[in-house]
């Protein structure tokens, strides 16, 4: 028997940390990313943790041959850290010993070492395991991270509590055939396409909760925009005076992580060219006021009186930032007929919610909105619609048993992350994206 | 069109923050958690947030009929904050007026304004929606909230980056017959067993990172351990020496955790009468010896070679604590053939794996490991095993283009809270469980 004691040997120094390390031997590991031969000398890039490191190699003062090194070995560097004026980090790291730790059994296909991984949609995504390690892609991750640390902060400091709902369930909350079943031990069931019932329930709970976790839909839209399996930022909020509160949430919210992705992320920021969306205020329009906008500006024909067009989102997106100078704009007041069972009809029109939407960039990245929470009122809408109340007797249990006035909200962080980047393709946000035809890696 | 400016408004005042309003009129809000009847005067307690806070109705200051009150409805309390020796909190909340937000339709036929839910496990967990209500009920998943967030600031702190693997897959990570399979889109998938190849992966990515999430093991086992689907706590480091190198990390983790449940966690400790772990270190015994150990101990043949009985993992749990006082041992060194293809061989004896299991008051909550870097290594192994390799092309592509040594682990969250609180079903360490027999609610 022996014993573990919890100490974490630093046997390395962290890329992040050279700069305190001047004039000094050290050692530092990481994987040899990128070799560049110059004359009489070498540039070798490590890639460590979070950051690209440059080294240097020369005959002069390298005790190793240049030969034994290749890209994506793993190594541990014996370096001496020199203060370089010229050099933009402030020193240069000589390479004095090298040990390899472990060699690639070849080398791969798809270069991933540039500036960016220059190949096709399918190569990038068919090669994943290795394009992930090029230094943009890299960024996109750790910059999704960043939103989901700004979230969590946010959410905590106003009292929200973290929960873990069932992604197994026994009935969708969000209707429609966009749903994978599966046989449970016999029993027919769902892949959850939100945790829609769970967090209401827990809103009667803890009043504010919120979870961050994977959703599924089986919608069979070969999209740009579409994953079959997308991380849902969700939350819900109890006692609320309307649904306006929660847009303010969500307003505090996104300013929040704009300030720790422009605090924090200025490395990623970098390599990613980012600029930063400035969140003073979100403009808020009603639906139909909207399409009515759009129409009249763009001169086209209102076809859908229940929803927006993809094009609508986009040139609405562009009116609010032509007259405002805002990225995102809410949308209030959907009509009933697109809205789910739950959503809280309007007093003034009861053809309309108390719901909304938040587009950015021309993208709908947020639905939310009031939730029904009382009994009659939402068995009478569930009866409107026909629906067979007893498949709901669990959900209904929270009205039953009393529920505060409440709403929240499902932000999808692929999509937030996308038109953060301004990417094309919601893909590129997703680490091993699923769709209509991938399931791999 | 109008602007949301992302203000949160705070018309209430927070239970935690009443001592700062002392002689002070405030407004609190809360649901009705019950109603006690003095003579004379009435004992309201009030749930909120976090807390269940005593307000006080009389004839003398309060200007509404108690009558108008219900247990589990909504309301906006005015109170008179005032000092009181007496009370524990240092004051008593006199309520003046109240605002009824909500009333419940129906009184819960469960009673859950006791100490704790006086019931079957079958009706606690199928009346979710309002047991989760009680006190008792609330604290545990308040107090899980708190394991993961002491994780996540651990893990922050090492340097491990999050992140958001799939949980739709074209091959299970753990072999067997253990995973639920669905239609995905005319082609057969599966839900991810572990983020195990993600996590090696993303290791090859960012060298250290880490999942919170669901899994999925259609296990056919109706135990009071087992849960069908479960919150895994995973993490994957590369560059590590040996695998203890992960054991001294989990070491590290659990005792930050512990730290963190003993500074922000005392109401919950205090209503759930949990008594924390003390975490010097934590001994580490080879399974086969552990195995003749027991045997030894409680003179019991050994019967299975490969894998301890339940009973086992009690009776170890039980020695040591005996022995050394400690409430956890790490197992290591476990058969090969009973550990996933992925897993390291030892080099002194190549029956014996580089991996480790940690259990916890009797019960395992963690299992990890070191894995196998090298491409050839790894093909060998698998070809052994007679597996389709082709099956796994991507995942071996991280080992044929480069790898770190590495290895990693994963904890079942419910499995840890349960023990922690030393309940004798893991379902209640779940705040809708799936088994066998249940995906309601």
């Amino acid at each position: 028997m022996k014993n573990i004691v919890g100490m974490i040997e630093k046997g390395t120094v962290e890329a992040g940390d050279l700069a305190n390390h001047l004039n000094e031997k050290i050692k530092i590991h990481g994987s040899i990313y990128k070799i560049r031969k110059m004359s009489g000398f070498a540039f070798i890039l490590l890639r460590t943790k979070r950051n690209v490191v440059q080294c240097i190699y020369s005959n002069e003062f390298s005790l190793f041959e240049l030969e034994e090194l290749t890209e994506e070995s793993c190594v541990i560097a014996t370096a001496q850290v020199i203060p370089e004026e010229r050099s933009k980090a402030g020193f240069e790291l000589r390479l004095l010993e090298m040990e390899i730790l472990s060699k690639p059994d070849q080398q791969s296909p798809i270069v991933i070492n540039n500036k960016r991984v220059d190949t096709s949609l399918e190569n990038l995504l068919n090669f994943r395991p290795v394009t992930l390690r090029n230094e943009k892609e890299r960024a996109i991750f750790l910059l999704q991270e960043g939103i989901t640390l700004g979230i969590r902060e946010f959410l905590k400091k106003e009292n929200f509590t973290e929960i873990h709902s069932p992604k197994i369930v026994h009935a969708g909350a969000e209707g429609g055939a966009n749903i994978f079943r599966f046989d449970y031990f016999g029993k027919e069931a769902y892949l959850a396409q939100s945790p829609q019932f769970y967090k209401q329930m827990m809103a009667g709970v803890y009043e504010r909760v919120f979870e961050i976790a994977p959703v599924f839909r089986a919608e069979k839209h070969d999209t740009s925009r579409h994953l079959n399996e997308y991380t849902s930022v969700d939350f819900e909020m109890g006692y609320i005076k309307n649904f306006e509160d929660i847009m303010e949430m969500e307003t505090a919210m996104l300013r929040h992580v704009v300030e720790v992705l422009e605090s924090d992320y200025e490395e990623e920021r970098r390599i990613l060219n980012v600029k930063l969306p400035y969140i003073k205020e979100i403009p808020s329009i009603k639906f139909m006021e909207a399409k009515e906008l759009i129409s009249a500006k763009f001169n086209r024909p209102i076809l859908d009186f229940d929803d927006f067009e993809p094009e609508e989102e986009k040139l609405l997106s562009q009116i609010i930032k032509e007259e405002t100078g805002s990225d995102f704009v809410f949308v209030t007041h959907y009509p009933g007929r697109k809205r789910p069972f739950y959503a809280m009809d309007s007093i003034e029109n009861v053809e309309e919610t108390e719901s909304f939407d938040l587009l950015f960039k021309g993208l709908e990245i947020t639905t939310g909105g009031q939730r029904i929470h009382n009994y009659e009122q939402q068995l009478s809408k569930m009866r409107k619609r026909e629906m067979n109340t007893e498949l709901f007797e669990s959900y209904l249990m929270m009205h039953k048993y009393g529920m505060p006035p409440h709403g929240g909200l499902g932000l999808g962080l692929e999509r937030f992350t996308s038109r953060l980047l301004d990417q094309d393709n919601v893909r590129l946000s997703s680490l091993f994206p699923r769709d209509l035809n991938r399931v791999t890696p």
